[in-house]
């Protein structure tokens, strides 16, 4: 393909993402296909000789489109909103384009530069201690692919600063995302080693509880290591208190990771900065800008107040990637702050969504997506057959069909069914019944294209499919 | 951005990149700013209010271009190619665009069935046995991100398959590349227990010194469980004898993982095939097709016999991540074969490669690395001021000049100081002198523009700089 060839190809290319975002909403949410419908339809061999550019375009209509559950659809509800943007696909874009990989400063200096300067930006935005820039002489930014990439990194980090104790212990709540209990696992450290701290009625982590259990553990001859506060929890949005958890963390000399996949997000909003107060006291701190941040996956922002311990658990330098600049210690080389060692030029997306919206434009987007909430919280409130499972947190919103179990799942069932919206559940206390859990169907509002019109719709559609039930 | 505009927008991104891909050999391959040129070019702030697309694009030239090391130019040598093409680029455009995450299959089963398939597709055309195709009832393929993810996970598959064994060792050859040595520190096993085994004088692992360490090792009460072969080392291209650690590994009940990061890409060749031989020994494979196949970065093919262990030590399955299609068993999720959760659809980017220049196509393409490796090869053999410091591998040639280290580390300086081509460096033993190594120059060969030309204008430039050290 010459480069007039790429320039026509990739103008349809365009067109043909332009016609999907705006023909997004017309697609069944969840994709109907059976396992094996997509295999069944591409050939068990490859091409011996190239295809045509049209035979391969085709085959997203025929092939791709139907196997699709559409992240980026106004009625996405499901998980997190794992948001793209326009400005975040062409700077993804500008990324494979370029083809650099910025494993060391010197493969592309302005890779590694403008990451750095954007995640300056970026913690400016959400208001972290200066002791987590850049400008700092310890601190910085840097991104991960993903929220387990982050929890893993500083683990390692972790056990790399305490100098590799035995029978190290990680904490989280009941809570916490299963990344943590994953990250124990990869690091060898063992899911038997993580102590998982019951929660309050908000589902938030009990302070008393972490400090009794770390007490415990000592006694028992382990060594306290690592503790992950969540902020916005993935069943709830709940966030645990970091200042009070902090406290211990710091008296117990164990690493504080705030994990605010999601929620961290909404930090670019003052009025939502109090749900990281205490941060100070943590190590690190990471938030995704591909969940509600309009970044196109994969882009996890990590910032950590000791790089220098990264560095020692994660650093290698064998000869074939020696070279003036590294030896000179005088910048930074992300491939020492990461698993993988090459990287891609990710930091363009970023830095593009930040400029286009500018940072009104993106607590603009933040705010609509938790007015959105509340809207279809008072929802719920305003209709008895229905109620709040949790208090709604941010973008998300707990609820249920009051009675069994089985209702609310046949309702998640129709709905997700009928292609008109896609949800996802969870299990949550139920305040009804101490010790049992609940089924709970959870609504997290944040795509880019989502507006009130979307959720008194679906408002509507869940109404029905409920009285559906009911006559059943 | 309306979708109206981004179809603008669009259009003029793509027709920048179609500007760099023609003008691409134009630019200093290596850049040339300093630490702090580029980040100095950045304002301290983020805009407050969103910037006019205009301003945005018109920093790609100001501020990006000048900090690129350009990883696509026809006179970049350096490290391995990181080859990215037309196709793969629309794809990962494609991806991008559609936004959707492929954690688990239900949430979009085409990213999940696509990449089973075209991974099955790439075992056939490399002449991978059955047993890791998903036709087989336990193996199958998998897209990471880099192959220092897939030799973390197969790692992790080992220690899980074993029952988690106290003392673990690991090995691999002296020669292999440092993410060995990095998965084992992240997964706790520690760099001390990792074995370097010593190699032949083509820098191939010596299967009887690794049989010999696993020997001792269990004298000593440790507990062999993971052996990396290379082909295709990264400082000279070696490659280990697969089939007799092959035949070491299944004595000794060892987790074998062939590492062809970079040469296995030269299997879709059938020539070159037999650098595998014995690959069906080994529990687990690995190439990037991100490396010398044309498919941008990230992209790096695993496949596995024994995809049971893999999912033993990484799958956790939290209440929000439980749904019907994977509770019923008869589906791939990829989110357990792999350290992060989410996923994106990077199957695209390869399932467009293998169809726009189909098996034949992409043969060819490594053909011409070869040939014109072994035409650079021909011009140090007839030049007597030159020597080889190994035998060509592929598209790989190790040399430099005659006499001491400091004439190569200047003639290094000199070329990549020029402009006019990158290479990087590596050092290999002294055939001269036992026990000492020597700088060697690495001409790593097979970016998708590189021709005849630019080999024969980047030898002239090189002998010129040498002369020139000859009479300083």
């Amino acid at each position: 393909m010459t480069p007039d060839e790429f320039r026509q190809h990739g103008h349809a290319m365009i067109d043909h993402i332009a016609d999907y975002m705006r023909d997004v909403a017309s697609y069944p949410v969840l994709s109907r296909v059976a396992p094996g419908d997509v295999a069944a339809l591409l050939p068990d061999e490859p091409p011996s000789e190239g295809e045509s550019w049209d035979a391969i375009i085709a085959d997203i209509d025929r092939v791709v489109m139907p196997g699709l559950t559409h992240w980026q659809s106004p009625n996405f509800y499901a998980y997190f909103p794992a948001t793209t943007s326009p400005p975040a696909i062409l700077g993804d874009l500008l990324s494979s384009g370029l083809g650099v990989q910025g494993m060391l400063w010197s493969t592309s200096p302005a890779c590694t530069e403008i990451e750095t300067k954007v995640l300056d930006w970026l913690a400016d935005i959400i208001n972290l201690p200066e002791a987590f820039t850049s400008r700092s002489s310890r601190g910085g930014g840097v991104i991960q692919g993903t929220a387990s990439e982050a929890v893993l990194v500083t683990m390692l980090a972790a056990r790399a600063r305490a100098g590799h104790p035995p029978n190290p212990i990680v904490y989280c709540s009941s809570q916490a995302h299963s990344s943590v209990i994953k990250a124990a696992m990869i690091a060898g450290i063992g899911r038997d080693h993580v102590r998982l701290i019951d929660v309050d009625e908000s589902l938030a982590m009990r302070p008393n509880r972490l400090a009794e259990q770390i007490r415990r553990d000592r006694a028992d001859g382990f060594s306290p290591l690592f503790i992950c506060a969540t902020v916005g929890t993935t069943s709830s949005g709940a966030v645990d208190p970091v200042a009070a958890i902090g406290e211990i963390s710091k008296r117990e000399q164990c690493w504080l990771h705030v994990d605010a996949a999601w929620a961290g997000a909404s930090c670019v909003c003052p009025e939502h900065q109090h749900i990281i107060g205490g941060v100070e006291y943590a190590e690190s701190f990471n938030f995704n800008p591909h969940k509600w941040l309009l970044t196109t996956f994969d882009c996890s922002a990590l910032w950590v107040q000791d790089r220098a311990s990264i560095l020692e658990a994660l650093s290698i330098t064998p000869e074939y990637l020696r070279n003036q600049a590294s030896d000179s210690g005088a910048l930074i080389d992300y491939r020492d702050w990461q698993i993988p060692l090459g990287r891609r030029f990710r930091a363009l997306k970023l830095w593009f969504v930040i400029r286009h919206y500018g940072v009104e434009g993106l607590r603009k987007h933040i705010r609509r997506g938790v007015e959105l909430a509340t809207l279809f919280e008072s929802q719920v409130k305003n209709d008895d057959q229905f109620e709040l499972a949790a208090p709604r947190s941010l973008g998300l919103v707990c609820f249920r069909l009051k009675g069994d179990d089985a209702r609310s799942q046949a309702l998640l069932t129709r709905i997700n069914d009928s292609g008109a919206a896609y949800f996802t559940h969870t299990r949550l206390p139920n305040p009804a019944s101490p010790g049992e859990d609940q089924f709970v169907i959870r609504a997290a509002i944040g795509a880019l294209q989502t507006r009130e019109e979307h959720i008194r719709a679906v408002w509507a559609r869940l109404q029905a499919e409920a009285s559906q039930i009911h006559s059943d």
